[in-house]
This record gives structure tokens, C-alpha cells and sequence, in this order.
């Protein structure tokens, strides 16, 4: 493994395939933004006009898409699996549904091309300082093959079953976690705000109690401002909680908080807020609850 | 404060207590157990066969009852109030509602005793360690004449507001997110098992990830368990979230995920399951979803 294509150079994309031209690998980068794509040459990485050109002769394809249908359209559509050489992985690392990663899956490896379901956590924050959590599924000997490109990305680096589509699952039972915990730090500030005990002190107790999450530490304080910093979007939260919903239909399972949560994220969205930091979810709550932010 | 008059011995007071002995104080316990009073007289302090008694000649007497109802009965129908001297401060301990809360301190101080709102969090093993975090509510002048009092029990300890209530309000916002993320891990946990998942494997990626709480990290073990030791039962958090639940209403705010945590420990509780440990909540999930705990 040393020579890697990229596909994806956004948020997370970008600092992942500076990483790993950093230590040493061959990255081609490839984005629908030129731009992007010039900023993994200024990297010390090569800067590819199509998909095509970034796997061709590459010992695996890292996709980090939005979706899976963008993971279907540069692979299939844009010709990326075709340029990809007889052997060589695709890396899915988008978060994507289980039963459509699967699939995809499939098709890969009808291909003769190897495949990696390869899911990440962490936020931009672990992507920039190479510390992701990284949550692979697939044969042994495939990831035995890549390892050494995921340390390259993560420091914690699972190997979560042989089937492509449960590292999916994981990555699922995550982001449910996830935004179901940062939906109720959203409620526990909206009940505080109405109550109207100090909302920092309410968080300095929160965060040393039992009612402590990594949601609650991360997002809390910026649940109290009207304008924080974009770290991650609402409607990336409608999306996976999208996706948590779609796994539980498939495969027959009631989700009824992530179900919940959604619909908070959703009404979020709804009201023209999709692409605020996530912590605005708080919005939903002050809405409905008729509540507000501290001064 | 020296002379310390403590009510209700159980899982929590008794080692509170012993901890208040164990730091020089004089400590009088009462319970309507006569055994459990007894062991605080092993510990070095005197038992007491009345809460009457137990208030006598006290500085403070400390309410480690179950409920609001108990913390009225031992004050006024059995006369705790009328024995405590004048100046004397009731400290509530018990997990109560905020209005409820409010209206027993203004007939305690209405009868020249002090009065401060004083929740705890932190279990029976922060209980057994002193090292309850605690989210006091009252006039500074009585809080700091308590504090050393406090700091025989707990290790953080907050003065959250001047208004009796407040204490409760922080102590309902904690256990609003405590219910609510132990409800969510189980039902990641139900997931997870319904799509063949090793639940120890996901376990461990969940721990150390953005999915990660306090109660996954300490009740998720429990859940993959048929027959767990006891901690807290289920039943106290069907009070607890029936409490958030309730001063959602007194103050018209709608908390919808913690309605719905609170039907899924309701159904647990209907079921017969009100007394086993609170992570098998998850029993609700593996009923609903037709999953089961791992072999």
C-alpha cells in the first residue's frame, strides 16, 4: 500500500488526505471542487482532474463522500472502479446505510477489486490530528492490507467483523448515540433555561455527573451561544439520523428516541437552520418550549 | 455544626452517614428500620428511635428519605421539625420536585428553622466514598454554615442558586439526561444485537468514541447481562423521570425524549422487572424488538 486515491476532499476529506500524504503515501487527490484537489498537491500530494485519473494504478480508493449515491456515481458513473487495478481496495468511509454499503459491496468485489467498509468518527477535530476512530469491516486479509493506511488516519482502529455493512452498522449505533445525546442536552438546557437556573452552572454540574455524555462536553457551551462556530451541520444529523431510521426499517427495529431526535433535527432544518452548527438543535426546544438562549 | 440529625438509612444514607460519623461529627440516624440505625451506633454514632429524637438539640438534620412524601411525614407528623431547635437547618437530600420542594422550605422556615435544597448525585458508590456531587440551593449565609457539613459527603459541591427548588431543578435537568442516555444505550444495544453485531466489540468502539456517556460507559456492560448485580432498580427511575416529567408540566415545558425513556421504564416496571437492576431496561427493547442479550 503506498499509492492511494482520494475521492471527497471536503471537511473531514481534505485534513484525512493531508495526513496521509504526510506520511509518505502517494495520495491522488480527486474532488468535484478543483480547488481542493490543488490543495492536496500543495500538500506534497498530486492533484486529480477526474476520479478516473486518481485511482488509476492506486493500491486502494479511499471514498470520503457525502453519501452513497456519490459513492455509486464516481465509482461507477465517473469510471473510478474501472481505473482501479485488478486487486486493489475500495475504501468506503462515508457514512452510509448498512444494507446499501452491502450491496455496493457486492458489486466491487464481483469487480475483482477488494473491499474495506470503513467508517469513521471523531468530527474534524480527529480527521485533522489523525486520531479517528475508525470502525472496519471486511475478510481479515483485506484489513491486514490496509491497516497501515487507517493508522495513518486514526488511533483507534477496529477491526468490527468480516462482513462489509457492519462497520456501517456501527458507525449506525453511533451516530443513534449521538444525536440522540446531543437532542437531549438540547432538552436538559431548554427545562433549565424555562427553570431559569444559571445555565453554566447547571453545565458545570452536568459535565462532572452522571449526566455527563461526549455530547453534552462538546456541544453544550455552544448550545448557550446564538452563533457558535460551525463544527458540524445540522442537516448532518438529519442525514444519519436518516440513516438510523432506514437500518431500523430494514431490519425490523423500533428506534423510538432516534425517531424522536430526528424530528428535532428535522424541524431545525425546516425552519431554514440545516446548515448551523448542530448544537442549534436548541432551537427546536426553544421554539416549541417558548425559551432562550442566556444573554 | 456539629450535632448532626440524619433520617433515612438506606442505600445512599446509610454509608453518608457513617461517612459524617467517620469525620467527627455526632451523628443521630434514624430509620423506620431499628437495624439500620443500629449500624450507624456501630459506626460510632447514637441511634436514634424517633426522628424526633434524632432532631433533638441537632444543628442540621439531613433528609436521605425516598420521596417527598417521606421528607413531609418525618418532619410534621412525626414531629422532626418541632424537635429541631430554632436555627436549625433541614437539609433534603432526596430526590423531589422542585415545586414540592419549594413549598416544604417555606413552612419549615415559616417555623424559624433554616432550610437547604440539597440533591446529590452519584450513586451508592459515590455515596460510599464521599464523593457525591452536590447541587446545593438556599441563602449563602446557610449554605456556608453547611458546607463543611457537605464536604463530609461529596467531593464537588455547587451552590446552584439562592431559592429553595433550584437544587431540585439542577437534580430533575440531571436525571432527565441520565434516564434518557441509559434508555438510549439500550436501545443502541437492541439494534446492535438484531443485526448480528458482537455486542462486546461494539461496546468497546462506543466507549471511546463521540457516542460516549457516563451510563453507556457504566450501565452497557450490565446490559449485555441476564441477571446483573443491583445498583439502582428500575423503579427509581420510573420516579425520577415521573419527576422531570412532572415539573415539565408545572413549568409547561414539553421534554418529548424524556417522555418516552420514561414509557420504556414504565413498561420494564409493569412488567415485574420494577426491582432488577435500572440496565435492564433493556428487557423493554429486546420485548418490543424480539432481541435478546448475547449467549
Amino acid at each position: 500500500m503506498r499509492t492511494i486515491g482520494f475521492a471527497g476532499l471536503g471537511a473531514m476529506g481534505a485534513p484525512m488526505a493531508r495526513n496521509l500524504a504526510g506520511r509518505g503515501f502517494a495520495v491522488r487527490g480527486y474532488d468535484i471542487r478543483p480547488a481542493a484537489a490543488a490543495a492536496v498537491a500543495a500538500a506534497g500530494g498530486v492533484a486529480a482532474a477526474t476520479v478516473a485519473e486518481a485511482a488509476q494504478g492506486a493500491d486502494a480508493l479511499i471514498l470520503m463522500v457525502v453519501n452513497i449515491d456519490q459513492a455509486e456515481q464516481v465509482l461507477f458513473a465517473e469510471g473510478g472502479l474501472d481505473a482501479l487495478p485488478p486487486g486493489a481496495v475500495v475504501i468506503l468511509s462515508a457514512t452510509c446505510p448498512p444494507g446499501a454499503v452491502k450491496a455496493l459491496a457486492q458489486r466491487v468485489m464481483a469487480s475483482g477489486r477488494r473491499f474495506l467498509d470503513s467508517p469513521v468518527s471523531g468530527g474534524v477535530a480527529g480527521a485533522t490530528t489523525a486520531s479517528l476512530t475508525i470502525m472496519a469491516a471486511g475478510d481479515r486479509a483485506t484489513f491486514a492490507a490496509v491497516k497501515p493506511v487507517l493508522e495513518a488516519l486514526g488511533t483507534k482502529i477496529f477491526h468490527v467483523g468480516e462482513q462489509p455493512g457492519q462497520g456501517a452498522t456501527v458507525k449506525t449505533v453511533n451516530q443513534l448515540l449521538c444525536g440522540v445525546h446531543l437532542a437531549v442536552a438540547a432538552e436538559a438546557l431548554s427545562l433549565a433555561a424555562k427553570v431559569g437556573v444559571d445555565a453554566n452552572v447547571m453545565l458545570d454540574v452536568l459535565r462532572g455527573s452522571s449526566a455527563a455524555s461526549w455530547m453534552l462536553n462538546d456541544r453544550g457551551p455552544r448550545m448557550l451561544e446564538t452563533e457558535p462556530e460551525i463544527t458540524s451541520a445540522v442537516d448532518i444529523f438529519v442525514k444519519d439520523l436518516g440513516i438510523v431510521l432506514e437500518a431500523g426499517r430494514e431490519m425490523r427495529v423500533a428506534l423510538p428516541l432516534a425517531a424522536v431526535a430526528h424530528q428535532l433535527f428535522l424541524a431545525t432544518s425546516g425552519r431554514g437552520d440545516g446548515a448551523v452548527d448542530d448544537s442549534q438543535v436548541i432551537r427546536s426546544y426553544h421554539a416549541i418550549n417558548g425559551t432562550s438562549p442566556p444573554e
